[in-house]
């Protein structure tokens, strides 16, 4: 399993909710997408300006394909429309998952 | 690397608001634990009832000594107050990790 994980940090705490319906097209089709199985945003309890990404997918070819999806394009339009201060998102490979 | 992910499903919207000040001292404690990386939690853009979790460990050890740590007392004491109906929490160790 992959996942992907990290935040985008917005310049304003209002920018989000100028985003708000691209954002949730993009989870909808995200989760929607073969090897999709979680696709999560979610704002940061101590921060509004912090938007939290946490995706799951069963396969790198899956995270791949997913960034060639056409719902892509209005997305990376919607994140181009506000300021953005901050990007950091990450992919890693699961070894051993243990419940807590 | 350790990463835990998941998510506490509240009864009520309002609920989180009762233990806000219980969460960010969780937060606070945990950062400055030796081997934590990151300790995240925040409120999913499409539900305000879920409260995602995104935490990262330099190893199991650190998270196993993490749950014995003293400041988990008052944070499962906040937990109990409020009403929880579906809590799911994973960790999983990392392998590869690519930036995306």
């Amino acid at each position: 399993m992959i996942i992907v994980e990290g935040y985008v940090r917005f310049a304003d705490a209002g920018d989000f909710s100028r985003i708000r319906d691209a954002a949730f097209a993009q989870m909808h089709a995200s989760r929607a997408e073969p090897g999709c199985l979680d696709y999560t945003y979610a704002i940061d309890v101590a921060d509004p300006c912090l938007m939290r990404v946490l995706e799951r997918w069963e396969s790198w070819q899956a995270l791949e394909d997913h960034f060639a999806r056409p719902h892509m394009i209005p997305w990376r339009a919607a994140l181009a429309s506000v300021a953005i201060e901050a990007r950091s998102l990450r992919a890693h490979e699961t070894a051993e998952t243990r419940q807590v």
